[in-house]
Protein backbone atom coordinates (compact mmCIF):
# COMPACT_ATOMS: atom_id res chain seq x y z
CA UNK A 1 0.00 0.00 0.00
CA UNK A 2 2.80 2.10 0.27
CA UNK A 3 3.49 4.65 -3.04
CA UNK A 4 7.16 4.03 -2.49
CA UNK A 5 7.21 1.00 -5.01
CA UNK A 6 11.16 0.86 -4.81
CA UNK A 7 10.91 0.35 -1.19
CA UNK A 8 12.08 -3.36 -0.15
CA UNK A 9 8.79 -5.38 0.84
CA UNK A 10 8.71 -4.76 4.60
CA UNK A 11 8.70 -1.47 4.13
CA UNK A 12 4.84 -1.69 2.64
CA UNK A 13 2.09 -1.02 5.25
CA UNK A 14 -1.07 -2.77 5.04
CA UNK A 15 -3.68 -1.49 7.50
CA UNK A 16 -6.15 -3.52 7.61
CA UNK A 17 -9.59 -4.01 10.14
CA UNK A 18 -11.49 -7.47 10.70
CA UNK A 19 -14.33 -8.22 13.33
CA UNK A 20 -15.54 -12.13 14.47
CA UNK A 21 -18.02 -12.74 16.65
CA UNK A 22 -18.79 -16.39 18.40
CA UNK A 23 -21.34 -16.50 20.94
CA UNK A 24 -20.73 -19.38 24.40
CA UNK A 25 -22.71 -20.73 26.50
CA UNK A 26 -20.52 -19.62 29.60
CA UNK A 27 -20.87 -16.08 31.03
CA UNK A 28 -19.59 -12.88 30.67
CA UNK A 29 -17.51 -13.70 33.89
CA UNK A 30 -16.28 -16.64 32.40
CA UNK A 31 -15.38 -15.78 29.47
CA UNK A 32 -13.53 -12.69 30.90
CA UNK A 33 -11.54 -15.01 33.41
CA UNK A 34 -10.63 -16.75 30.12
CA UNK A 35 -9.13 -13.74 28.94
CA UNK A 36 -7.46 -12.54 31.81
CA UNK A 37 -6.40 -15.22 34.12
CA UNK A 38 -2.49 -16.18 32.90
CA UNK A 39 -3.08 -20.38 33.68
CA UNK A 40 -6.07 -20.01 31.72
CA UNK A 41 -5.14 -17.79 28.78
CA UNK A 42 -1.86 -19.31 28.04
CA UNK A 43 -3.84 -23.37 27.03
CA UNK A 44 -6.58 -21.64 24.62
CA UNK A 45 -3.79 -18.40 23.41
CA UNK A 46 -0.44 -20.30 22.79
CA UNK A 47 -0.43 -23.73 23.64
CA UNK A 48 -1.22 -26.11 20.61
CA UNK A 49 -0.10 -28.78 18.90
CA UNK A 50 3.36 -28.73 16.92
CA UNK A 51 3.78 -25.71 19.26
CA UNK A 52 6.94 -25.47 21.28
CA UNK A 53 6.28 -22.47 24.05
CA UNK A 54 9.87 -20.77 25.09
CA UNK A 55 7.70 -18.43 27.92
CA UNK A 56 4.46 -16.79 28.06
CA UNK A 57 3.51 -14.38 30.91
CA UNK A 58 0.45 -11.83 31.37
CA UNK A 59 0.13 -9.02 33.63
CA UNK A 60 -2.95 -8.20 33.31
CA UNK A 61 -4.21 -4.42 34.27
CA UNK A 62 -3.86 -1.50 32.28
CA UNK A 63 -0.43 -0.58 31.23
CA UNK A 64 0.39 -4.39 31.97
CA UNK A 65 2.50 -6.66 29.59
CA UNK A 66 1.39 -10.04 28.07
CA UNK A 67 4.37 -11.73 25.98
CA UNK A 68 5.53 -14.68 24.50
CA UNK A 69 8.59 -16.38 22.43
CA UNK A 70 7.44 -19.85 20.81
CA UNK A 71 7.79 -21.33 17.75
CA UNK A 72 5.70 -23.86 15.10
CA UNK A 73 7.74 -26.82 14.67
CA UNK A 74 11.29 -26.35 14.96
CA UNK A 75 10.63 -22.98 13.07
CA UNK A 76 12.34 -19.82 14.07
CA UNK A 77 10.89 -17.78 16.97
CA UNK A 78 8.33 -15.84 17.01
CA UNK A 79 7.79 -12.99 19.70
CA UNK A 80 4.32 -11.89 21.00
CA UNK A 81 4.76 -8.41 23.06
CA UNK A 82 1.19 -6.77 24.24
CA UNK A 83 0.42 -4.03 26.44
CA UNK A 84 -3.28 -3.81 27.87
CA UNK A 85 -4.83 -0.65 27.02
CA UNK A 86 -8.30 -0.82 28.53
CA UNK A 87 -10.56 -3.16 30.82
CA UNK A 88 -13.72 -2.59 32.07
CA UNK A 89 -14.33 -5.89 33.82
CA UNK A 90 -16.81 -8.40 32.65
CA UNK A 91 -17.08 -5.99 29.48
CA UNK A 92 -14.13 -4.72 27.80
CA UNK A 93 -10.23 -6.00 27.14
CA UNK A 94 -8.55 -3.27 24.66
CA UNK A 95 -4.69 -4.51 24.03
CA UNK A 96 -2.45 -3.27 21.52
CA UNK A 97 0.30 -5.75 20.59
CA UNK A 98 3.61 -6.62 18.03
CA UNK A 99 4.77 -9.69 16.48
CA UNK A 100 8.05 -10.76 14.96
CA UNK A 101 9.26 -13.41 12.67
CA UNK A 102 12.74 -14.48 13.29
CA UNK A 103 13.93 -11.33 14.74
CA UNK A 104 11.51 -9.27 11.63
CA UNK A 105 8.54 -7.03 12.72
CA UNK A 106 5.57 -8.27 11.30
CA UNK A 107 3.16 -6.46 12.67
CA UNK A 108 1.53 -4.14 15.32
CA UNK A 109 -2.31 -4.43 15.88
CA UNK A 110 -4.91 -3.18 18.49
CA UNK A 111 -7.40 -5.56 19.44
CA UNK A 112 -10.87 -5.03 21.53
CA UNK A 113 -13.02 -7.73 22.98
CA UNK A 114 -16.37 -6.68 23.90
CA UNK A 115 -18.83 -9.34 26.08
CA UNK A 116 -22.28 -8.80 25.91
CA UNK A 117 -24.80 -10.75 27.35
CA UNK A 118 -26.53 -13.10 25.26
CA UNK A 119 -29.44 -14.88 26.69
CA UNK A 120 -27.30 -17.15 29.44
CA UNK A 121 -24.11 -17.16 27.42
CA UNK A 122 -22.01 -14.19 25.83
CA UNK A 123 -21.50 -12.89 22.65
CA UNK A 124 -18.05 -12.09 21.89
CA UNK A 125 -16.92 -9.11 19.87
CA UNK A 126 -13.07 -9.52 18.47
CA UNK A 127 -11.82 -6.91 16.89
CA UNK A 128 -8.36 -6.16 15.39
CA UNK A 129 -7.30 -2.82 13.45
CA UNK A 130 -4.21 -3.88 12.21
CA UNK A 131 -0.59 -2.77 10.79
CA UNK A 132 1.06 -5.43 8.75
CA UNK A 133 4.39 -5.11 7.30
CA UNK A 134 5.16 -6.44 3.97
CA UNK A 135 3.01 -9.11 3.03
CA UNK A 136 -0.35 -8.35 1.29
CA UNK A 137 -1.59 -11.92 2.36
CA UNK A 138 -1.22 -11.10 6.52
CA UNK A 139 -4.70 -9.84 7.31
CA UNK A 140 -6.33 -12.71 5.88
CA UNK A 141 -4.45 -15.13 7.59
CA UNK A 142 -4.61 -13.50 10.83
CA UNK A 143 -8.21 -13.04 10.49
CA UNK A 144 -8.25 -17.06 9.88
CA UNK A 145 -5.47 -17.41 12.97
CA UNK A 146 -8.06 -15.17 15.30
CA UNK A 147 -11.02 -17.40 13.80
CA UNK A 148 -9.16 -20.64 14.86
CA UNK A 149 -8.27 -18.98 18.12
CA UNK A 150 -11.93 -18.26 19.23
CA UNK A 151 -12.40 -21.74 18.68
CA UNK A 152 -9.81 -22.59 21.25
CA UNK A 153 -11.60 -20.60 23.73
CA UNK A 154 -14.48 -22.53 23.27
CA UNK A 155 -12.63 -25.98 23.84
CA UNK A 156 -10.91 -24.31 26.90
CA UNK A 157 -14.00 -22.82 28.22
CA UNK A 158 -15.84 -25.88 27.81
CA UNK A 159 -13.25 -28.52 29.48
CA UNK A 160 -12.43 -25.90 32.63
CA UNK A 161 -16.62 -25.88 32.98
CA UNK B 1 -21.39 1.05 17.66
CA UNK B 2 -22.31 -1.33 20.53
CA UNK B 3 -25.55 -4.06 20.01
CA UNK B 4 -26.14 -3.22 23.63
CA UNK B 5 -28.29 -0.45 23.84
CA UNK B 6 -29.02 0.06 27.55
CA UNK B 7 -25.11 0.28 27.96
CA UNK B 8 -24.12 3.68 29.41
CA UNK B 9 -22.82 5.52 26.66
CA UNK B 10 -19.10 5.07 28.01
CA UNK B 11 -19.50 1.20 27.25
CA UNK B 12 -20.13 1.91 23.43
CA UNK B 13 -17.28 1.02 21.21
CA UNK B 14 -16.01 2.69 17.98
CA UNK B 15 -14.23 1.88 15.67
CA UNK B 16 -12.81 4.35 13.22
CA UNK B 17 -9.46 4.89 10.71
CA UNK B 18 -8.11 7.99 9.47
CA UNK B 19 -5.41 8.93 6.76
CA UNK B 20 -3.96 12.15 6.70
CA UNK B 21 -0.66 13.32 4.31
CA UNK B 22 1.18 16.61 4.34
CA UNK B 23 4.18 17.12 2.56
CA UNK B 24 7.31 19.45 4.26
CA UNK B 25 10.20 21.26 2.86
CA UNK B 26 12.72 19.02 5.02
CA UNK B 27 13.62 15.81 4.61
CA UNK B 28 13.17 12.38 6.18
CA UNK B 29 15.71 12.85 8.17
CA UNK B 30 14.11 16.00 9.52
CA UNK B 31 10.95 15.03 9.63
CA UNK B 32 11.88 11.42 11.61
CA UNK B 33 14.34 13.43 14.48
CA UNK B 34 10.92 15.69 14.81
CA UNK B 35 9.21 12.88 15.85
CA UNK B 36 11.68 11.16 17.54
CA UNK B 37 13.45 13.52 19.58
CA UNK B 38 11.80 14.47 23.26
CA UNK B 39 12.55 18.25 23.29
CA UNK B 40 11.46 18.63 19.53
CA UNK B 41 8.33 16.48 19.81
CA UNK B 42 7.34 18.19 23.07
CA UNK B 43 7.47 21.50 20.84
CA UNK B 44 4.86 20.72 18.35
CA UNK B 45 3.53 17.90 20.20
CA UNK B 46 2.26 19.04 23.48
CA UNK B 47 3.10 22.72 23.93
CA UNK B 48 0.52 25.48 22.72
CA UNK B 49 -1.40 28.15 23.87
CA UNK B 50 -3.82 27.30 26.54
CA UNK B 51 -2.46 24.29 27.08
CA UNK B 52 -0.66 23.43 30.52
CA UNK B 53 2.08 20.53 30.50
CA UNK B 54 2.38 18.99 34.02
CA UNK B 55 4.47 16.54 32.30
CA UNK B 56 6.31 14.80 29.08
CA UNK B 57 8.15 12.34 28.57
CA UNK B 58 9.87 10.43 25.43
CA UNK B 59 11.79 6.70 25.90
CA UNK B 60 11.92 6.42 22.06
CA UNK B 61 12.95 2.85 21.32
CA UNK B 62 10.46 -0.04 20.45
CA UNK B 63 8.78 -0.95 23.39
CA UNK B 64 9.82 2.53 25.02
CA UNK B 65 7.00 4.84 26.56
CA UNK B 66 5.70 8.07 25.71
CA UNK B 67 3.30 9.90 28.50
CA UNK B 68 1.68 13.65 28.97
CA UNK B 69 0.06 14.67 31.56
CA UNK B 70 -1.56 18.07 30.74
CA UNK B 71 -4.44 20.58 30.95
CA UNK B 72 -6.63 22.59 28.86
CA UNK B 73 -7.42 25.91 30.27
CA UNK B 74 -7.72 24.82 33.66
CA UNK B 75 -9.32 21.95 32.78
CA UNK B 76 -9.60 18.20 33.97
CA UNK B 77 -6.24 16.07 34.02
CA UNK B 78 -5.67 14.93 30.31
CA UNK B 79 -3.47 11.79 30.50
CA UNK B 80 -1.87 10.23 27.04
CA UNK B 81 0.20 7.29 27.22
CA UNK B 82 1.59 5.84 23.88
CA UNK B 83 4.41 2.58 23.66
CA UNK B 84 6.28 2.32 21.00
CA UNK B 85 5.75 -0.53 19.07
CA UNK B 86 8.07 -0.03 15.70
CA UNK B 87 10.93 2.04 14.66
CA UNK B 88 12.79 2.07 10.81
CA UNK B 89 14.82 4.96 10.96
CA UNK B 90 13.94 7.70 8.12
CA UNK B 91 10.57 5.96 7.39
CA UNK B 92 8.40 4.70 9.53
CA UNK B 93 7.37 4.84 13.53
CA UNK B 94 4.38 3.16 15.00
CA UNK B 95 2.95 3.61 18.10
CA UNK B 96 -0.04 2.44 20.42
CA UNK B 97 -1.28 5.02 22.87
CA UNK B 98 -4.65 5.76 25.14
CA UNK B 99 -6.01 8.59 26.28
CA UNK B 100 -8.29 9.73 28.93
CA UNK B 101 -9.87 12.68 30.89
CA UNK B 102 -10.67 13.24 34.55
CA UNK B 103 -9.61 9.84 34.80
CA UNK B 104 -12.03 8.66 32.35
CA UNK B 105 -10.27 6.23 29.41
CA UNK B 106 -11.53 7.80 25.93
CA UNK B 107 -9.73 6.10 23.48
CA UNK B 108 -6.75 3.94 22.55
CA UNK B 109 -5.10 4.40 19.27
CA UNK B 110 -2.82 2.97 16.98
CA UNK B 111 -0.76 5.33 14.74
CA UNK B 112 1.01 4.82 12.22
CA UNK B 113 3.95 7.67 10.57
CA UNK B 114 5.14 7.11 6.69
CA UNK B 115 7.71 9.03 5.76
CA UNK B 116 8.48 8.97 1.98
CA UNK B 117 10.93 11.59 0.17
CA UNK B 118 9.31 13.61 -1.98
CA UNK B 119 11.45 15.74 -4.34
CA UNK B 120 14.08 17.45 -2.23
CA UNK B 121 10.89 17.24 0.75
CA UNK B 122 8.72 14.52 2.85
CA UNK B 123 5.74 13.28 2.49
CA UNK B 124 4.30 12.03 6.06
CA UNK B 125 1.36 9.85 6.00
CA UNK B 126 -0.34 9.45 9.33
CA UNK B 127 -2.74 7.06 9.74
CA UNK B 128 -4.50 6.39 13.20
CA UNK B 129 -6.73 3.21 13.81
CA UNK B 130 -8.68 4.26 17.07
CA UNK B 131 -11.22 2.54 19.19
CA UNK B 132 -12.85 5.25 20.88
CA UNK B 133 -15.42 4.60 24.12
CA UNK B 134 -18.98 6.56 24.42
CA UNK B 135 -18.69 9.61 22.16
CA UNK B 136 -19.71 9.26 18.45
CA UNK B 137 -18.27 12.69 17.53
CA UNK B 138 -14.14 11.33 18.89
CA UNK B 139 -13.26 9.69 15.60
CA UNK B 140 -13.84 13.70 13.85
CA UNK B 141 -12.39 15.66 16.29
CA UNK B 142 -9.68 13.06 16.39
CA UNK B 143 -9.22 13.67 13.03
CA UNK B 144 -9.62 17.38 13.02
CA UNK B 145 -7.16 17.48 16.00
CA UNK B 146 -4.46 15.09 14.36
CA UNK B 147 -5.11 17.68 11.23
CA UNK B 148 -3.48 20.65 13.15
CA UNK B 149 -0.89 18.34 14.90
CA UNK B 150 0.75 18.04 11.19
CA UNK B 151 0.51 22.25 10.74
CA UNK B 152 2.19 22.61 14.33
CA UNK B 153 4.94 20.44 13.01
CA UNK B 154 5.36 22.41 9.99
CA UNK B 155 5.68 25.28 12.16
CA UNK B 156 8.68 23.76 14.32
CA UNK B 157 10.52 22.28 11.21
CA UNK B 158 10.31 25.84 9.94
CA UNK B 159 11.54 27.10 13.06
CA UNK B 160 13.87 24.75 13.99
CA UNK B 161 15.75 24.80 10.72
Amino acid sequence: MSQNETAPASDHVIHSTFTLERTYPQSPARVFFANSDKAMKRRWFVEGEGWEIDSYTLDFRVGGLEASRFRFQGGPEITYDAVIQDIVKDKRIVFAYRMSVAGNPISVSLSTIELVPAGAGTLMRYTEQGTYFGDPNAPAGREHGSRELLEKLAEELARAG
